[in-house]
Order: C-alpha cells, then structure tokens, then sequence
C-alpha cells in the first residue's frame, strides 16, 4: 500500500523530512504496512508535482526553499503547476504566523475539503483557527496530528493522547521552549544578566534576532494552547493563556532563588480545577522535588498529573531541524500503520 | 460500538480495572466511541458470564478471587461455567509464572485462536513464550497489547512504539523496578547495609516477603526482555539477558560513588551496536548528568536514545494496583479508539 505525502513549505524542516523518507521508506513499509511516497511539494512558485513521487535523492541535493522546487523541475524538464489536493496526506511545513494563521491555513482547508489527513508542524494556523480546522477535520472524517508543532521530538501530545488515554489529567507543566531555558540556564549559571544571556544566546543561534516570541512567552504559549485544545477537545484561542515572558528576569531574582536552591522556569501550564481549565505562561520558582528542575540549556520537559497514573514527567527530545522532522514522520506512521 | 472484555484472574489489579471501567466507560464511549463491556471473569473455579455485561458495580463491592465470583455467581442465581473465550479482547490479569507462563499461556493462546485480541497485566506468559504467543496472533491477525507488564503507568512501549515510531532506538536504559531502586535508595539516605535496607522495605510492603525475583534483578530482566522483543521484533529469552542483583552491593560502594556524587542505580537495558542488540541487568554508577540518578525512591524512569530525536527520557507512573490498572485500560483504549 502507498500514501501519497504532498509537503507545503520546503524549509529546513521538510527537507530533513524528504532526506528522512530518503532512507527510511523502505524500512517503514517492512514494519509499519505502508510506503510513503511524496507526490507534490508546494512552494511559493507553485507546486512540483509528480504522481510517480518525486525522486527525494535528487531533491535533497538542491538546497532548500521554492529555488531548489524549481532547479529540480528544469532539470526534469516539467513545470511547476497551481497547487492540487490529490494526495492522502498533508505534511504542512510552511512558517508559523499566528496573526493570519496563513499560508499553512488555506492549505489545510484545502486538503482537508479534498479528503486529506493533517499532518502538521507548523503552528499558525491551528493557534489562528484551532476550531476552524478541527470542525473541517471532523466534517470530512479526516485525521490531524501535530507532533511537530507542540515541542516536536519531545512527545507531548502523543503521552497526553496515546500513554494517558482514559485517564483524568488534572494538571500538565512545562518548559516548552528551549530558547528562553537556555536564557535562564546562562544566567543561572554564569552569574549574568538577561540582556547578557540573550546576547550568547543571539550568538550561537539559539535565539533569533528578534526574540519577542520566546522571551515574551508567545511560544510557550502557543504550545499549551495547542496541547489543551488538542488533549482536552476544547477551542481556547491565545487570549485565553495568562502570558508573562522572562524579559524582566533580573540577576537578583535568579541568585535570590540560588541561595534557596531552587531555579527560575518559564513554566507553560494548564490545570483542570472544578472542571475548569486555566492555562497560562509565567516564570515560577521551582525546587530540587520538581523534575523539572533538572532540565536545564535548550532541553524541553513536560510533567503530566492524573487522577489514575500519578505523575508521568518526559524530558528530552533532539530540537534540530532533524528531530522535528521525525516527529513528523512518526505523526505519519501513526495514522497508518497496520497495528498487531 | 460495544467491546466485549473477558478478564482472567480477579485479582487487585483485575478489580482495579473494573472499578476504572465502573466510572469511566461512559466517558470512554464519549471520547474513543466505543462502550467496552465486561461479559467474563475467569478465576480457579470457572468462568463468571454474563451476555449482557456483568454488574460491575455488584461485583466491586465483594472482594477479590474467586470467592468473589462465586459470591457474585449466587448472588444472581447463576453458575460459573468453564472458560470460553466468545469476546473482542482478553484482559490478562493472572499472577506472573515465569517458570510455565501458566496459567495466563493457555488463556491467551486460547483467546487468539478464537480471534481475540490480547491485553497482558502479566509477564509470565510473555517471557515464557513470547514468540509462540507473536506468532499465533499474527497467525490469526489479532492485536497483542502489554503495557501492564512493562512497567506498567510508566509508558515504556508507548514512547518506544508510538513517539518513536520510524526513529532508530540505539539503546534503552531504564530504572524498571521501585523495589530495588528503594533499597537502593534507602542505603544511601541513610547509610545502611543492604539488609537493613531490604528490612525497611519488606516493613513498608514494598518489598515481597521472598524478595529474590526483585533483588537479583529478575523483574527486571523480564521487562527488557518483553520491551526488546515488543519493539525490536525480536524473540528472546531470559536467558539472552546478563543478570547481576543488588544483593551483593555493599555500604562501602555506596559511600564511594557518593564521595563522587554519584548514585549506583539497578539500571535493564538493551544495546544496539553493529545490529546486534545486547540486554543486560546490573548495577550501574550513574553520575548528574544522567537524568536517572534523579529517580529515586520507588520511582521508575527509562532513557531512549534514538539516531533521529536525540535523548528522550520518561519518569514517574504510579506503581499501585490503580495505576497498573489504568494501563491495562489504555491498551484496551488504543485498540479500539476511533481515530480523528
């Protein structure tokens, strides 16, 4: 059996995606019951299509973006065309914008409305318009994931939805974003400012030139409220999340809690009391008890409390291009592995 | 849609689950749109059955065992009858036997060869006949579920199987079993002998009065054994894992790895190297940076290391009857969950 896999948005992340298939299809199909193969990719030139599936070896030596669309389709001598929903599955990998939740948005209506599952690492179009798509998705009877867009390699949803299912969860905490730990960690560590930590953290590109979105806990936020939405079938938008960045950290605050052993985490929650959810996003002072105490750099973890299972902690989790990658590729086998 | 559940043995964590199903089956239809349904009960005696689903209500106020049934049986005027296996999965609850896997072996072969799908509490069966079990489900085309016997409301298959699904596991290193990590534990915190350690233990019930399928590292070995063989497709026996207890640990090591700030843990694991998987129990120093030298106590924790997602690392899980039993009930949901 084949799945044909069209991808929007060939950055970092979908070709490590194509380069992952590239060595990994063969092996999926021994284990899992199904090849995967990509008919088209979408790019802002228009869409490489080739209903025998594009030659991912070829592909992957051109760089990334619509230049390397279009240098693989003059060499194969055919024209990249308007876009169309033929395939059985959506990789959607274009940039995140949550003002407009656009391109990623439109195009997964799109597929959505020709019958086609959601696979997503992208976030802006369900932190736009969870509800939207979700009720399409529902409508036309076709699944979504989204792995990749809530802390990709470290699994989220997949513990909240798979390892918890049935059980109550009454509380999920977590360092959901790797940049502003590390900001913390830096000025933990070696005695510093924040303005200082941001700038090593600007340095070895861990934090981008402009760093509103994590140091202000848009990112975090993002994450626990496509986390709830996804783990408890509920339409919070963004301004339902209690946000608070880490931008007013100072030094005394991070040496104040030293002294009592204990760290500063920008902490993404949402707890469930009298069957009310309440998300929100915030600095917290936390102790050695806590295991999320221990996760420290660019490191990610997340601690879900139930009512039957206890605790369940997860940490870890590769935050390259690559690792995103394979969680989407996990997303996909997911939806159609043959189970035994 | 309703799932017909037969369960075998009526222990504390077979009653546990009924009571789960007592509060949550509505809940359950809600959410994964199936009703499930528990229409048998086999214990030493016979078979308790009901077409229409047994009173679990009834049922759950009258103790465990047999005797149990049987007092349900002549509450309701009817008799217990022998085995028969008409259901849509068995519950396998028996206590672990690992010399015979019996009797949880002939239950599950039976349920398979009538087309049931297996669900496994117990290991016995497992590690005795992993192979023979694999073969006849694959045979008949039935699913086979263990998470019960794999450390239970810590998600060891679940992270290995599912988020990691398409990466390469390289190596899995885990705390598998609270007893010896208590003793363990509890020599260090208070500098004591292993045989004192084990007194507290046994004092507290966390360890059994015959202690030696936990101290010499058994248990252990059995949830390796199944975790390789449940997610690397591979058929071996107890006897492919190097074992090594804790019953030979002394103060003296203790103290040395503590004046090194480090912390010797009673680490399973198995090994991937030149595709060649090697499984092992002893005790291991483990030093900060690893993240299982901060599970402590009669917490479990496991470490994934993968090619594609990095290091990923799950802690914590109940470890009560409640919570084995919360596992059972996930693997019963993630067999028939609609998927959306």
């Amino acid at each position: 059996m084949e799945k044909r896999i069209i991808i929007t948005g060939y950055g970092v992340v979908a070709k490590e995606f194509c380069k992952l298939l590239l060595s990994h299809s063969q092996s999926i199909k021994s284990m899992y019951g199904f090849y995967p193969k990509v008919t088209g990719i979408i790019g802002r030139k228009g869409m490489l299509y080739e209903a025998e599936g594009i030659s991912l070896d070829e592909l992957t030596s051109y760089g990334i973006g619509s230049d390397a669309l279009t240098h693989y389709a003059e060499e194969k001598n055919i024209f990249l065309i308007p876009p169309k929903w033929n395939g059985d599955v959506l990789v959607e990998c274009t940039p995140t914008n949550i003002e407009t939740g656009e391109p990623g948005l439109s195009y997964m209506l799109n597929a959505i409305e020709a019958g086609m599952a959601i696979v997503s690492a992208s976030k802006g179009a369900f932190v736009h318009s969870f509800k939207r798509i979700k009720e399409a998705a529902r409508k036309k009877g076709v699944s979504m994931k989204f792995s990749g867009a809530t802390a990709a390699a470290l699994p989220t949803m997949d513990i909240g939805g798979y390892s918890l299912a049935g059980a109550t969860i009454t509380r999920i905490e977590g360092i959901l974003n790797g940049t502003t730990n590390f900001i913390l960690t830096t000025m933990t560590e070696n005695n510093l400012s924040f303005d200082e930590a941001l700038k090593i953290a600007q340095l070895k590109g861990i934090a981008e030139r402009n760093p509103s979105l994590d140091v202000k806990g848009y990112d975090s936020a993002c994450k626990i409220l496509l986390l709830t939405n996804g783990l408890f079938e509920t339409s919070f938008s963004l301004n339902d999340v209690q946000i608070e960045g880490i931008e007013h950290i100072t030094k005394e605050k991070i040496n104040e809690a030293q002294e009592k052993n204990e760290r500063i985490k920008l902490l993404a929650s949402v707890i469930l009391k009298n069957e009310h959810l309440s998300l929100e996003v915030r600095p917290r002072t936390i102790q050695p008890s806590n295991p999320l105490y221990y996760v420290n750099g660019t490191n990610k973890g997340i601690v879900f409390e139930t009512e039957e299972m206890d605790t369940i902690c997860v940490t870890g989790g590769a935050s390259h291009p690559r690792g995103a990658a394979a969680a989407v590729l996990k997303d996909v086998i997911n939806l159609y592995r043959r189970e035994l």
